[in-house]
């Protein structure tokens, strides 16, 4: 079948991004034909500029467009605590809760030896050089609750230990608004076992 | 919540893709952070191309680069045939199929009263000056089988009798892989209404 090139290239295009395949690719594409030539033009800077503008905040590893990033560089920000998280997408995450007002640190991954993935391959060296300044307190571990996670906040929490910090972990439990009898035997007992007093 | 400019800008711009809301489109730019330089520019280039290269077939109005199209200028196509299709999509669709040979003529919609669309703002013009060249044996309807692409093929076989052209409609009926148990019962009269010996 004949598509001409620039659709084509189009469509392709689109296939390359997490969970596009063909027929939604074609249908962006056919989609991008009929918007305002302004805004794909936008669109198209914005890739690019995404791109090339942002890289890794030298001191927490988020991504960012200043260095050091705009939370790092935020007098307002409690310089005594950092929250872990494996990804920056964990970071906006935080972020989105308002609750938090300390720094961060992003590993970029968490240990995975079925991946080859160990602590030289994750932020945890920059970690421990920004813990050797004796003005964070506390380090909190919010990885993720998974195998992976769960291994990576425990190999931080006994890196960390002999700094003297307070190392803590986000807490299991239920999701608010989850259904008891449909939750999980292991996130029950956990929530159980995390039974706070009223 | 502070989100780095390059990237707000990119989660605005896929957001403005049909289907695709704030979580999805967090997920596409962050993957394009990860993807290579290479590849994000060839996307952004095939954003811009598709927009700035393509254009209208001058005599079926399918999406082409060239004009007439590949299909309009193809010497083997047979001349006197001609599908009428709402969609360039749908020629797409059509073409899969490896069973037709004629030329198409794109509407770009079908007649909704409901939506203000008349017969004035679709491609029915062109299609009439078509079929002034005597060459024209026959003109399939290939509209969508819904209200709109029904009310367009009838308002356009009555347009077009005078013609003395053969008029035909796609066949209503199970698609292949249905189950007649699940069938609306419209699809099913149609489908007995139009059976054939066999």
């Amino acid at each position: 079948m004949y598509v001409p090139e620039p659709i084509s290239k189009l469509i392709e295009g689109f296939m390359r991004l997490p969970g596009i395949g063909p027929k939604t690719a074609q249908r962006l594409s056919f989609f991008v034909l009929g918007m305002d030539e302004e805004d794909v033009l936008d669109l198209a800077k914005a890739l690019v500029r995404a791109k090339r503008d942002l890289r890794t905040c030298s001191v927490c590893a988020n991504i960012t467009d200043q260095d050091p990033c705009y939370i790092c560089s935020n007098p307002a920000r409690d310089r005594s605590v950092i929250c872990v998280v494996q990804d920056p997408r964990d970071l906006m995450a935080m972020e989105r809760t308002r609750e938090y007002n300390g720094l961060y640190h992003v590993l970029h991954g968490a240990i995975s030896p079925m991946e080859g993935i160990g602590p030289d391959e994750l932020k945890i060296p920059d970690l421990l050089r920004r813990l050797e300044d004796e003005t964070v307190k506390e380090l909190i571990l919010a990885t993720n609750p998974n195998i992976e996670g769960e291994a990576t906040a425990m190999y931080l929490s006994k890196l960390v230990k002999p700094f003297g910090i307070k190392v803590t972990r986000i807490a299991h439990g239920l999701p608010v608004g989850g259904d008891i009898e449909f939750i999980d035997e292991v996130t029950l007992t956990k929530a159980l076992e995390g039974r706070r007093e009223l």
